[in-house]
């Protein structure tokens, strides 16, 4: 359960409640499957959240937006699985695994189709808008992924480019959600703005924090190994911050050590941190996540709605920034 | 060139002149090479038909849900080669060939994303319409390769489930192209799905030609090798319409049949076309196609609208089906 529990329950009843078609069953038992693995729904919340600052209280209009973005989302998650050859998402095998890549990449498309199907059914005199930000958000991560694999095979990739590539890959798609909450409770222009910035923002200090964390979390309460990212090499924020900083004779040194292998995984993450410390890099890539968190606030506080309207907001963005106020 | 020269040179330069981004090179470079690889474009032509018919003058008011058909449909070629595994599309490598299967995926992905702008960029009045109509072809497109697909890993299609799989895989988008037309032009919703019909009809009885033609075309103009289809075993009409006619004995010399390799690839479409001739099987795929030839001109004939308006519609017919009237 994430944000608010009586949105969280509309959302479940309506994924849940969806009838697909019997047949043929290798197109739609993989979308069942996919959407039966639920996440936390977020992103759904988010449609319902950006109705809810501007004082939309019909949640059956805006419903199907939320929807369509949930399927988007579970879209993009049986493509990218394929292509990054992911055995397993959310515990269990993924589409491509469970069945085989034509039938990934064909549901997948399905479940595109689907979501565009959910945006048709929002009220009629927003759907024209609603289409338009949404293909926007969906061309973007599109060249979020290509971006994030075409950086794979690039060992100079920049702090710059990396902001970049997870804006779209990851963030815009948290903005856009909260925007077409924010069109169907027809808010203004410079309103609906600021909120898709906020959620940009909040999502691309929310992906640094993920960096952050998996090299500099708690053992005892980060649910993941911690150093995972540094033994597979991962071009994290931290990486990359690293690998802009680094003298002649430690870049020597960082090469050697991504030459390690998986036997060596302590020692491998030993000496990436020896190094990360050397350059300060925790301190950099905080200070960055704190640029980025730092503007998705202010930018939620100039949004010219009662303040007490945006207490949930407030309250999503403290518990993903993991926040006291 | 195939239709409307005007409506023809109207297309081109509407899908020449789009401005794809430059970067991600990975993502774009893709979508500009298949649509470069230019067929007849004859969907993008049934939506300026179908507005045609109804009256529609202004062209640049259909020319967005024009494209919107030609990027669907690239897109499908595009995936659809994927999972073939095809090498070459319209004489040139294919997308997963000349870049690879990640590249073709993504790209295909963006450009049905892109077909969907194209429909935003639509009279508003009749976005939401046309969006629902776009969404069901979209789907029962994936829908027939889905059971296309299927259909590979079966020996008992029959007759029915074959023609359902056409009219999915293929003659939907006929229909909806023309009908997207006719939605613009406003037309009433009994001739829009008249019209929509005598797409899908045209559309089945098109597929079933070509089956035909296959192995009973003149090879003098016959553009590909006569018996191709017998060669690889592929499931055409007449392979369905024999197989579920045989006699206990004529199933087992079939079944040899089948067993020939390419290297006897004379002898092997001799004898099925030794069988096809014993099971009158040319007739009996001929007459199914003139029910949906006919069933097509009907329904044109139908839609009460000036004959005079149908003249398009009836050349394209007629030129689709070698028909001389």
């Amino acid at each position: 359960m994430f944000g608010n529990p009586i949105y969280s329950e509309k959302i479940s009843n309506e994924i849940a409640g969806i009838n697909l078609p019997a047949h043929p069953e290798n197109l739609y038992q993989p979308i069942s499957y996919i959407l039966g693995l639920a996440g936390k729904r977020i992103r759904p919340q988010l449609v319902l959240l950006g109705a809810e600052l501007f004082g939309h209280q019909d949640l059956d209009q805006v419903l199907p937006a939320a929807v369509a973005v949930e399927y988007f989302h579970n879209f993009s998650l049986i493509h990218d699985d394929i292509m990054d050859k992911a055995p397993l998402r959310r515990g269990k095998k993924t589409v491509h695994q469970e069945w085989n890549d034509n039938i990934a990449i064909l549901s997948g498309d399905a479940l595109l189709v689907k979501s565009y199907e959910q945006i048709a059914k929002c009220p009629t005199q927003y759907v024209s808008e609603l289409l338009k930000t949404f293909n926007k958000v969906a061309l973007e991560v599109c060249e979020g992924q290509q971006y994030d694999m075409d950086f794979e095979e690039r060992a100079d990739v920049d702090q710059e480019e990396y902001i970049n590539m997870i804006r779209l890959k990851t963030s815009v798609l948290l903005g856009g959600a909260l925007e077409l909450g924010a069109i169907i409770a027809n808010a203004s222009a410079i309103n609906r703005e600021k909120l898709y910035n906020f959620g940009v923002d909040l999502g691309i200090a929310f992906q640094l924090q993920d960096d952050i964390l998996d090299a500099f979390g708690d053992p005892l309460t980060f649910g993941k190994q911690v150093g995972g990212d540094i033994i597979v090499n991962k071009k994290t924020i931290l990486h990359i911050l690293l690998r802009n900083s680094l003298d002649a004779e430690d870049l020597l040194t960082f090469n050697q050590i991504l030459n390690l292998t998986e036997n060596e995984a302590d020692r491998k993450v030993a000496e990436m941190k020896n190094l990360y410390a050397k350059y300060e890099i925790l301190l950099k890539a905080s200070a960055l996540k704190e640029k980025y968190t730092s503007s998705a606030y202010t930018l939620l506080a100039e949004i010219a709605v009662e303040e007490d309207s945006k207490a949930s907001l407030y309250t999503l963005a403290d518990t993903l920034m993991n926040r006291v106020r």
